[in-house]
C-alpha cells in the first residue's frame, strides 16, 4: 500500500491506541485534505460540498482532427467568490481555505476584497460562511467564522492592522479534528457552532 | 447606446406600451442572459448566485519572467456538478441551463449522469434544484423542476424514451418572463414554485 508523502511513517509513530482526538496532519496540502473530506461527506450522504474549478481565461484553443480540443493559451483569473460551497442540513455553506507559515497571525493579504464582499453577502442571505485556516508551523487547522474575518478586514482602515492575530483565531475559532476519512472534519465544528 | 446583437431593432419593434410580459429574447445566448441576470440579482441584493468556472485539466504552464503565468496545454474536463449555484432567501439554489434547437422535446443526451446524481443529492439535502431550458425555435425559456428531470432520466431504462417531451415542460415547467434587467427572471418563477 502506498501512502502519500511519508504517511506510513507517521502511522507507525502514532498507533491508534488511544481515544484522543488527533489534530495533527502533516503531509497533505490543506486543499487535498478538504477534497478527501468532501468526497467522504458526499459518499456518506452527509453533505454536498464541492471545490469550484479554478477560473481560467481561455485565449486559444486548437481542435485537432479525431482528438480532444487542446487549450494552447490561457491565463489564471482571480476568483470572484470563495473556493468551496454546497449544502449541509438544508443550509447553504460557503468557505475559503488558506494555509499560512506565519506563527503569530493570519495575514489579510491572503484574501481579496471581492471575497470579503462575497462572504458578507452570503451571511446576509442567511448562509453559513467561514474560513478554514491552517497554521502549518503549529500543525493546526481552525474553522474561523466569516463574521470575524469581515470584522478584521474592515478594521484595517481604522487601526491599520493587516492580519488576524493567532490568539483571536484560537479564541473565536474552533480547532478542527483530524480524522482518518473525514480528514479535516469541519462539519463536526459546523454542528457545534451553527446547529 | 449600443445594444448587443441587434437588440435595438427588437426594442423598436416592441415598444413598451403594454403591461404584457415579454417571453421573447432573441440574440443573446442563454448563458449570457443568465450571467446578466445573476449580476443584477447580486447588485440589488436579491440573491448570490454565480456560474461555476469551466473545469479545466492543466498540463503545462510557462512562467515567463516579469509577466503572468501562461497555460500552454490544457484540456476541458467534464463537469461533475451543475453550472450554477448560490443562495436565495436562505435556501441553497442549484441549477443547470441548456438550450435546444429541438421543437418537440428536450434530449436527455444533453445531460450527464453525474449531473443527475448531483441534482438528486441537492434535492435530498433540502436544496432547490432545477433546469433552465431554452427552446430556441419557440423562443421560450422554461424553469423545469429537478425532480421531473430525474424522473425522466430514470425512466429511460424502463420505457427507453431518451428525451423530455415539450408538452411535459409546458405542463410542469413555468415559462420564465423576459425582462430588461433581470433578463431571465427565474427567481420570480422560483418564488411562485418554492416559496
Amino acid at each position: 500500500m502506498n501512502y502519500p508523502n511519508g504517511m506510513r511513517k507517521r502511522v507507525k509513530k502514532k498507533p491508534k491506541s488511544s481515544t484522543k482526538i488527533a489534530y495533527s496532519n502533516r503531509g497533505m496540502s490543506l486543499e487535498e485534505d478538504i477534497n478527501v473530506t468532501n468526497s467522504y461527506y458526499l459518499e456518506t450522504n452527509r453533505a454536498v460540498i464541492h471545490k469550484k474549478p479554478t477560473p481560467i481565461q481561455i485565449v486559444n484553443v486548437n481542435y485537432p482532427k479525431r482528438s480532444a480540443a487542446v487549450i494552447t493559451e490561457a491565463y489564471f483569473k482571480q476568483a470572484s467568490t470563495t473556493d468551496y460551497n454546497g449544502i449541509y442540513q438544508g443550509k447553504h455553506i460557503d468557505f475559503e481555505a488558506k494555509e499560512t507559515k506565519n506563527k503569530t497571525s493570519f495575514p489579510l493579504a491572503n484574501i481579496h476584497e471581492h471575497q470579503i464582499r462575497h462572504m458578507n453577502a452570503i451571511l446576509k442571505h442567511g448562509g453559513i460562511s467561514f474560513f478554514i485556516i491552517r497554521f502549518k508551523e503549529h500543525d493546526e487547522t481552525y474553522l474561523y467564522p466569516g463574521e470575524k474575518i469581515v470584522y478584521f478586514w474592515e478594521q484595517q482602515n481604522n487601526d491599520g492592522r493587516k492580519s488576524v492575530p493567532y490568539t483571536s483565531i484560537q479564541k473565536d475559532g474552533v480547532l478542527i479534528p483530524f480524522k482518518y476519512q473525514a480528514r479535516i472534519d469541519y462539519l463536526s465544528v459546523v454542528d457545534q457552532l451553527y446547529f
